[in-house]
C-alpha cells in the first residue's frame, strides 16, 4: 500500500488489506492513532484507550488466527455513557463518572466478533442534546466548519466516523442522537428498533426509550454492526425478541412523505433543494412517492420533550443531579429537573394520549412502506446555539423526536451539501424489526448520491 | 320437551332445542324472563331491557332464518360498565350513569352474531373491587348461600349465568373480576389476553390493563364467545393484532405451581384441599406438575393497587369522583383518589421493576406451558367484607392481581364444593394469545371433575 494512499476504514477496505495481507490489525491500530493524534479537534474523545492496550487487542485477535470473526482488527470508538469495563463511565458529566466491571452487552459481543475499542466519545451530557454543546469537555465541532456543530448527543462518534479516525461508532438515540450527529457529518446513522440492542451498562436517559445506536461509513457497515450488536439480552428488562418478519423487497416501494404544511426548513433553502433531491433519487429508483397524514407524528414529537418521558431522565439522574447541580450543565439542569412537574394521572393520560396517536400512525403504515423524511431542517452554528440553546434544539428534533415513542426503526444517511460546503441527511424510517430492510434501501439511495465517505476524500 | 324439565342455557343445549325446533328464540326468551322474575336476589340487574324489546330481537333472528348465526337466540347479560345503546350505563353508580348511543364493539359484534341482550348486571363501583359489596345498587347474593358474597366486581354477571338467567355474561376483569366471581358461583370466567377484545365503550378502570371478560357454564361456550367477541378494533387504542400462534397440544403439559411457602389460603383447609385435588386431577390427565419459582409473580400482584397503576383509576373517573364524593362509594373513593398520591419519576421506577419481574417470570415460562393457581384462597361472607374490606377483598387478589400486569391470559373454573356447599375454583394462566389452548386445556379438567353447572341441577 502506496504510504500516500488514505486508508478508508469502511468495513470492505479494511477487510482488503487484511486479506491481502497488505496491513495487520496492528498496523491499523497505529494508523488510528497517528490519525487521531493528528486530527486537529481536541474534544472528540473524553477519554483514549493508551495505544499499547489497543495494540495488544489487535496482536492477540492475529496470534489467534481470528480472520474469520465478522469485525476482525475493526477499530471503533465508544460514547461515553455506555460501558467499558475498566474505564470510566461519564454521561458527560465527571462528576457522576464510575468505573464499570463490565463492559455493555453490546460492547461485548462487538469485543468478541473481532472489533477493537479506541476510547470514550464526546457528548451532550447525560444524553440530553441534539447539539453537542452541553458538555463540560468543550464542544467537539464539525468537521467540515469548525464554525458549526457536529450535532449530539452522539457528537464525539459522529465525528470520530466522519473523520475516518474509527470504522465505526456506538451513540445512543432517544430523540435523535444517532441520527443528527450523523447528518450535520455526511454518515449513516442507524437507529435500531428499541430492544433490539440490548441497553445493559448504558446509563439510562429515557430508559423505555433509549436505543443503542451505530455510526457507520456506509449503510452496508451499519447492517454488519447491526447483525454482531444485535440480539436477545435477558439481563435487559426492556429487550426484546425480535418476531421473525419478511423483508420487503426494495422495490416499488411506496415511500411516505409529509405535506407541505409539516415540512420546515426553518429558512434553509439548500436542505430544502436537498430533501427534495433526495425523493426525487426515491422515486427515479422505482419507487412511488405518496404524501401521508403526517398529524400523528407530528404531534408525538413534543411529548417527549413537553410530557411525562422526561421524568425518566430524573429517574435515571435525579438523585445525583440534586446533589450536585453545579457539577451540571445548567441547560441539562433545567432539562431535567422539569421531570418533577409530573404526576401519575398526567403521565398515565399521556400514554393514552400516545396510544391514540400510534393507532393514527399505523393507519398511515397501511399506505407507506417507508417514510422520507430530512434528518434535521437545517443546521446551526456553536454560536446560534449558545444564543438561543432550548429553541434551536428543539428544532432539531423535528423530524426524530416521535421515532421511539412510535416504536420505529430509522436510518439517516447522507442526502448532499449545502452551497456553504456543510452536509445534510436525509431519513429514512419503517415500522420495528424493519431495521435490515432500511440498511439495503439506504445502501441503494446512497449509492444514487455518491459522494464522499464522511469528512473524508475516500469516494463511496 | 317436558315443562318439568328445566332447560339448561348452555350453548349446545340451546343449539339442540333450536335445532329440533323444540324451541325458537321467543319461547327461551320468555323463560329467560320468567325465570329473572322468580329468582329471588333483587340485587343481579342494575336495569333489565324491556322484554319486549328482547322478544323483539328474537322474532327479528327468526323471521331473518338466521339459524347459522353462531350465537343465534343466545341470551346474555353485560356488566354495568359496558355501554349497550340506548341504556344507561351507570358503573356501579347512578349519579355517573350516561346513556350511550352505540354499544360497546364486544357488545355489538355480539347482537350481530344473533346474541340477545338482557340487562345490565350489578357491580362493585367503577370496577374497584373483588367482593361485590361496594355498591349502591345493594349487594347481590352467592347463589350457595346468600350470606356469602358473590365475588367482584362483576358481581352480578356471574350470579346470571350461575342461576341460569342467561347463557352468558361479560365482565370486565383488571385486577380478578371476570375470575372471583366464577370461582364462587361455581362457573367459568375467562379473562381473555389483553386488547384481545376490544374496550371500546367500556367504562375505564385502569385502562392499561382493562379485559372485557366472559363468563359462562363450561369452557367450551366461553371458547365460542370468545371467538365472536375477540378482533382487533381500530377505534380502541389498546387493541392488539394477535399473533399467529400454534397452540400447544393439550397433552403432556407441564404445570407449574408455586412452592408451600406461596400458597396461602387463610384458613380455609377445605379450599386447600379442593386446589390439591385439582393439580392431582391434572396429573392424572397425563401432565406433568413442575414447581416453579412464584416469587416474580408473587412480588407483581401488589403492586396494582399499591403502584401507580391506581392512577390509572383517577385518570378515569376522578374529575367526577371530585365533584361528587357523597355519590360514590366511601371505599372506592378512598382507593380511588389514593391515585393521586404518585408522581411520574415514581410511575417510571415501577414500569421499570414491572419490567424486571415481567422478565423474571419469563423465565418461569421456559420450565412450564400452564400455572394453576387458586382462583381465590379462601371465600368471605358479606358481614365479614364489611367489617373488614379493604384486607379481605386484598387477600382475594393474591393469585388474581398480577395476571394483567405481566400479560397472562387466564380461565377460572370450577374446583368443587367446600363441605358447607360453597364452590372453589382453580385458574389456568398462560402467557399472552394462549386463550384458546386455556379453554381446551379447562374443558378437559371441568370433564374431569364433572358436576353441575353454575348453580343449576343440570350436570355438565
Amino acid at each position: 500500500m502506496n504510504s500516500n494512499e488514505f486508508l478508508s476504514l469502511d468495513l470492505r477496505s479494511l477487510a482488503a488489506v487484511y486479506n491481502s495481507g497488505k496491513l495487520t490489525p496492528a498496523n491499523v491500530i497505529e494508523l488510528v492513532y497517528e490519525r487521531i493524534e493528528k486530527y486537529a479537534d481536541p474534544a472528540v474523545w473524553t477519554c483514549l484507550i493508551p495505544p499499547a492496550e489497543s495494540l495488544e487487542r489487535a496482536e492477540n485477535l492475529m496470534a489467534q488466527n481470528a480472520k474469520n470473526l465478522p469485525l476482525y482488527g475493526v477499530p471503533f470508538a465508544i460514547k461515553d455513557n455506555i460501558d467499558l469495563a475498566n474505564v470510566p463511565t461519564t454521561a458527560g458529566c465527571p462528576a457522576f463518572a464510575y468505573i464499570p466491571e463490565r463492559s455493555a452487552t453490546v460492547v461485548e459481543k462487538l469485543c468478541a466478533a473481532g472489533a477493537i475499542p479506541i476510547g470514550k466519545t464526546n457528548m451532550d451530557q447525560f444524553a440530553t442534546g441534539l447539539v453537542g454543546t452541553r458538555t463540560p469537555y468543550k464542544t467537539c465541532r464539525n468537521p467540515f466548519d469548525s464554525r458549526y456543530i457536529p450535532g449530539g448527543s452522539s457528537s464525539g462518534s459522529g465525528v470520530a466516523v466522519s473523520a475516518g479516525l474509527v470504522s465505526f461508532a456506538l451513540g445512543t438515540d432517544t430523540a435523535g442522537s444517532g441520527r443528527v450527529p450523523a447528518a450535520f457529518t455526511n454518515i449513516v446513522g442507524l437507529k435500531p428498533t428499541k430492544g433490539l440492542l440490548s441497553t445493559r451498562g448504558v446509563v439510562p436517559a429515557v430508559r423505555s426509550l433509549d436505543c443503542v445506536s451505530i455510526f457507520a461509513l456506509t449503510c452496508r457497515d451499519a447492517e454488519a454492526i447491526l447483525q454482531v450488536a444485535a440480539g436477545f439480552d435477558v439481563e435487559d428488562a426492556f429487550s426484546r425478541l425480535a418476531p421473525v418478519t419478511n423483508l420487503p423487497e426494495n422495490k416499488n416501494l411506496r415511500v411516505g412523505i409529509p405535506g407541505e404544511s409539516y415540512l420546515n426548513f426553518f429558512g434553509n433553502l439548500e436542505a430544502e433543494k436537498r430533501y427534495r433531491e433526495a425523493i426525487d433519487r426515491l422515486q427515479k429508483l422505482g419507487n412511488q412517492i405518496v404524501e401521508i397524514d403526517f398529524k400523528a407524528f407530528a404531534e408525538t414529537a413534543p411529548l417527549l420533550y413537553d410530557g411525562p418521558w422526561v421524568a425518566e431522565r430524573l429517574a435515571a439522574v435525579g438523585e445525583f443531579l440534586m446533589q450536585n447541580k453545579d457539577a451540571v450543565d445548567p441547560i441539562v439542569y433545567e432539562i431535567i429537573s422539569g421531570g418533577s412537574r409530573f404526576d401519575a394521572v398526567t403521565t398515565f393520560k399521556s400514554f393514552y394520549h400516545l396510544a391514540e396517536l400510534k393507532r393514527q400512525a399505523e393507519i398511515q403504515w397501511q399506505s407507506m412502506d417507508v417514510l422520507a423524511l430530512p434528518t434535521t431542517g437545517t443546521i446551526y452554528s456553536v454560536e446560534e446555539v449558545q444564543k438561543e440553546p432550548f429553541l434551536l434544539n428543539r428544532n432539531l428534533g423535528l423530524y426524530t423526536n416521535f421515532v421511539n415513542l412510535l416504536d420505529l426503526a430509522a436510518i439517516a444517511l447522507p442526502s448532499g451539501f449545502q452551497n456553504n460546503k456543510l452536509p445534510t441527511g436525509i431519513t429514512l424510517m419503517a415500522p420495528a424489526w424493519n431495521d435490515a430492510f432500511l440498511c439495503r434501501l439506504g445502501a441503494i439511495l446512497h449509492a444514487e448520491l455518491g459522494g464522499k465517505l464522511g469528512a473524508t476524500n475516500v469516494l463511496l
